[in-house]
């Protein structure tokens, strides 16, 4: 272990996006008196009358919702894309738009209102899995779409307004600004090392050990090197997989495992619903091979030392670099040990 | 004005950092169902005792405040950045990191524990701007320094943690991210056209009108074309100044005024004061002309719809683009109408 990284200001180099976070180790002990978050941990019921998304009730568009019994996706009632758009370009000197065209799609994880991932079976997470590739499928055979953004806000600090265990699914005509950077870099990478990126990433992590939280047949868990969230976490496959459909049969169950570990640990790190948003970085659905991808699946959690807490990224992160306190090191051993 | 950016979702081209933003027209009539912001609107006393940056008081460090009258600078307690850290490298396989050393300044900006920028009067405003200039000059001078990021968090959902006037100051030796890009996508438009990117964004602004909120003789405040927060701004000096040393004599007090303006106008958007982090970017002190740089302020608040419902930028947003609902011109609209 290097104990610079424990002592001493430095900056970390984001080899899948060619970014740098600053981390500032000493500054740990800063106390806060700043704003505190409201904690939500009341029981909810399994069913909710008022709630749009539990099954059998009605949607804000006069749609009902089926007596559905593991997994419900339907078309977001407020897409933020819409195939139907029209297409034009604004090139007027420096002003430059496109039209941009998608599919927003909603994924109850569970009919079960009272549930989170977190409380869920990999039985049942597995379920998710299959139609997160399932989608991922259908929506990048769709000609208008190149790219599939599966992801989760879960908790009201992470602007989630529904606590019904719920996914989105935005996908799109390009590349958005994060998949674009990863693509980049993944591929500049595969171009010289005829080697996947990650897949030499996680070698190397699995030898030093001390950012792993928990590793499988099929997949590990860990903290990157570069994590920007103070407890921010990846799974990735062993084996270098573009996208989600090559996931092979057993895999799924396996993915499933280290999704239900990681969110477990979270749930115990301040006794809490553990908020976060999560999302899954694969190849783009653009007809090309995409050899240079390998996909990833990361967490990004805001709490910081409580559950009403949280890390800001504001001022000095939003006009220079992402800062944090707190050591990747640190933070993987605190969620490493509430495994099991 | 096209309304097809009024209408349909699309993405804009942000000039100055090479990145989208998404733009969904139609979802503005969304229902928000989720968090609500905490509104402190109580009135604070002109002194408080507990206040760790009023006059007179006692830091957690032992040291006392000056009895100051207007603005007071001083290293901060809980630096990210130190001069005295110590210098390292780490290039292992694909860890890849570097030691960074800084000076962290904290700046009262009046005396007055109630007062926020949008409360002061244009003149003492001003000795903000002189102290800035004051700062960026000493700092840049120190040969570890080569970029000086000034920047304020106000309000306790920007993660400030403590209400009296303040801001910061972090400068350091490498150039962070977001500078880094606009640093490229200057120096790249520099060198094409022999002319700053701003002076001829700015130019096509002031004919368009649009996102126009104010100006003054030697500035104009607007929202850009590829703003990413609901009522994200920017204020732009009409000259092509590198960095704040260039505001000559009578500006500094124009700059002021601009910053009286904006700051007050937003106070009246929902009769709040108005949070944000803002920030200056300006040319590296790293000895370089950077004649490509035109220094601008920003602002970046994060309320969307009242003083209690903010812009979450989750999920999608971290994981793929930056996106808005409301556009930047019905925002400029909605903030130009509260001016003056
Ligand atoms: O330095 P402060 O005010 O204690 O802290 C605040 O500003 C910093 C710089 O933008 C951020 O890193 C912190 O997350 C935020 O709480
Ligand atoms: O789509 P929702 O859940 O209504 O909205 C939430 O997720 C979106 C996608 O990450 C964000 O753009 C919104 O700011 C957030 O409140």
């Amino acid at each position: 272990m290097n104990t610079d990284l424990q002592d001493y200001s430095h900056k970390r180099f984001n080899v899948l996006t060619g970014e740098w976070v600053l981390v500032s180790p000493h500054r740990a002990k800063r106390p806060w008196q700043g704003q505190n978050e409201a904690v939500n941990n009341e029981v909810r019921p399994s069913h909710d009358k008022s709630c749009y998304l539990c099954a059998g009730n009605t949607r804000i568009n006069g749609e009902i919702n089926p007596d559905y019994k593991d997994v419900f996706v339907f078309t977001n009632d407020f897409a933020a894309l819409q195939t139907s758009s029209k297409s034009f370009n604004v090139n007027d000197g420096l002003l430059i738009a496109q039209s941009e065209q998608g599919i927003c799609k909603v994924i109850c994880f569970s009919p079960d209102h009272s549930k989170s991932l977190a409380d869920m079976a990999p039985k049942d997470i597995e379920k998710v899995v299959l139609t997160w590739q399932k989608e991922y499928k259908e929506l990048g055979e769709n000609p208008l779409i190149n790219y599939v953004q599966i992801f989760e806000n879960k908790g009201a600090v992470m602007g989630c307004s529904n606590p019904h265990p719920h996914g989105q699914i935005w996908s799109q005509s390009t590349l958005p600004n994060e998949v674009y950077k990863k693509d980049l870099q993944q591929r500049n990478y595969f171009e010289t090392n005829k080697a996947s990126l990650l897949k030499n990433y996680i070698s190397q992590e699995l030898i030093q050990k001390e950012r792993i939280i928990f590793e499988n047949e099929a997949f590990v868990v860990l903290v990157p090197f570069w994590a920007i969230w103070p407890f921010e976490t990846m799974i990735v496959p062993k084996k270098h997989q573009t996208s989600i459909l090559d996931i092979e049969n057993t895999e799924s169950l396996l993915f499933a495992e280290a999704i239900a570990v990681i969110t477990k640990a979270y749930d115990k790190l301040f006794n809490t619903s553990f908020p976060y948003s999560s999302g899954i970085h694969q190849a783009p659905t653009n007809g090309e091979a995409n050899s240079h991808w390998h996909w990833h699946m990361s967490f990004y959690p805001p709490l910081l030392r409580s559950a009403t807490v949280k890390k800001f990224m504001v001022g000095y992160e939003m006009f220079g670099s992402p800062q944090r306190d707190i050591t990747p090191e640190i933070a993987a051993k605190m969620v490493r040990d509430l495994v099991g």
